[in-house]
């Protein structure tokens, strides 16, 4: 588990936790994923992974989706690092991954090739350029469905033309307090972006932790959009700062914080949901140097503490009963030196 | 506030927290209280107090309770050095008070005297010793209101013959958590003593903490009433130990427990209320070798967390909410070292 990309420190690191930058792309010669037959895809799959393997600026793992068991795979999408639609329906579908997880290919999904890059905190242009090295490396070995007028051929049309998705994952506990976040959306929106819950769905997302990111990928080019997207997030994180320091000012919140920690630090069975919803207040607590305890770690257990990830360490599914139990002793561990 | 006699090691001392033996004695020359002048009160405290001062086994303090303050008056009752109608109207009334407070003497309260003995742990015959050696002395000295056939003459007839009180305080958090409080006091009733909330009054009584306590003082020797309430206490002593083994075999409640302890040990505010329903759980930890926590330390706390207590020893009417700032600042400093 050992230097993954959100250990790092990140710009604007109270308020973002992540970066990530997607492209779609499909090869000309061969029928979008959903029409093709088993061998069509492994042989794109395998097309796409020697073109990649030719280049050496990254070095890939490869990964047939169907040798892992299921734990694996919906570890893999709680990480963010494939969809939860590649987890759940793995026939025929690879992944190729770099150690530290930053750089993942998704093949087979709904477009052959689904590229993403993740950086810690804000790190729009970073990412960016890293996907558009690895796409460039991968444009001179295989032939992509592009069209001069159109841009990038994707299966959904939401995503022709650029065929870039590129989001931030931001931590806004102050501004879902004070009811902001409906507000936020509408105005985002008119923008040509979303915002919504990173972990589930619903009014409140657990851990307070949202994903904004672009809609527009047609008559748009790619430096435009991370522009808009980067002047977004750094309202957001200028908001959610002031926000954060008005919640502070009140000592029944410094108290909840303060709580938060000690419930955390000496609980013996840990759900989810209460795990995520605590975790939170620690977080806003130590981005205001209230709690002293890194972001980075703080992150890590955010990603690790998730269920199917807890699975997959253990190597077996626990009962609901016997991972709360689990996720309650590693985070007492992680969180054993106070505050 | 050292070497009170709740910091002692007590026997039975992971469910009866403490003993408290009290005699009702008046003067046959002096009309009740009630009907004293102030002059009459005054001739009355001063003639006990110079009879006390006349035996050497114990050194007494003599305190005129209307040279205290609202606060030092009601944080005596909290502590049960006095009663609360004793605090509410002070005129006329005097304590005498030996240096560790186990032994405190009422002057002019209901009866002329009100002597009380208070010993950590289940210590009936001990506390009672103590007081009868006091009584004896007493009664050298002066002429109390005795009846060959009544016993001591008291101002209210439920008094009336040994005019002793005997109470012990217990910790009953498992026998309240599965219900069987009322029970038990339908038992007791018929038994000739009554259960109740040692703080605090309704169905739960806070922090779990209960006063069992003879009623009957006609036509029974000191010696039987005594016999009775050590069988009951140590009945319910055992019925307690019981039960809270079965509750602590519920990896819930176990995890409840540490929950308490972390809140405790971080909270920046904490009410009077939350502090007994969080130290009862903590409390029922240490008894039963979860938490490592001396008891006679928690017992403290619960003595000097009280409202009226901390008002005196800050030495200023504080607001509640400043109050809730200094309880969780001393409870988190008497908690620190987990645990």
């Amino acid at each position: 588990m050992n230097n993954k990309w959100y250990i790092e420190k990140g710009d604007q690191g109270d308020v973002v936790l992540s970066t990530r930058i997607r492209l779609a792309r499909n090869l000309k010669d061969f029928l979008f994923p959903a029409r093709l037959d088993a061998k069509g895809r492994q042989t794109v799959n395998e097309t796409v992974r020697d073109a990649l393997m030719e280049d050496n600026t990254y070095e890939f793992g490869y990964l047939e989706m169907k040798t892992l068991t299921r734990s694996q795979a919906v570890s893999l999408a709680e990480r963010h690092l494939i969809s939860p639609e590649f987890a759940s329906s793995v026939d025929g579908r690879a992944l190729m991954l770099t150690k530290d997880e930053s750089v993942s290919i998704m093949l087979c999904e709904e477009d052959h090739i689904r590229l993403q890059v993740m950086k810690a905190g804000l790190a729009l242009q970073e990412a960016y350029a890293i996907a558009d090295e690895i796409d460039t490396a991968l444009d001179k070995r295989l032939a992509y469905a592009f069209d001069e007028r159109i841009g990038y051929l994707t299966q959904c049309p939401t995503n022709l033309g650029t065929a870039m998705r590129a989001s931030v994952m931001l931590h806004l506990p102050a501004l879902t307090r004070i009811g902001h976040i409906n507000r936020l959306a509408s105005t985002v929106s008119k923008l040509g972006m979303t915002i919504r819950g990173a972990y589930g769905e619903g009014s409140s997302p657990k851990g307070d932790l949202y994903q904004l990111s672009n809609q527009i990928t047609l008559g748009i080019t790619e430096t435009s959009a991370l522009h808009n997207l980067q002047q977004i997030a750094i309202q957001l994180v200028n908001q959610e700062r002031e926000a954060a320091k008005l919640m502070l000012k009140n000592p029944e919140n410094n108290d909840k914080i303060w709580r938060a920690l000690g419930v955390l630090q000496t609980a013996r069975l840990l759900s989810g949901d209460e795990f995520m919803e605590l975790i939170s207040l620690v977080r806003v607590g130590a981005a205001n140097n209230i709690l002293n305890f890194g972001l980075e770690q703080l992150n890590e257990l955010i990603v690790n503490m998730q269920a199917a990830t807890i699975n997959a360490r253990e190597g077996k599914n626990l009962t609901a009963a016997e991972r709360d139990a689990v996720r309650a002793t590693a985070v007492r561990e992680a969180l054993k030196a106070e505050g």
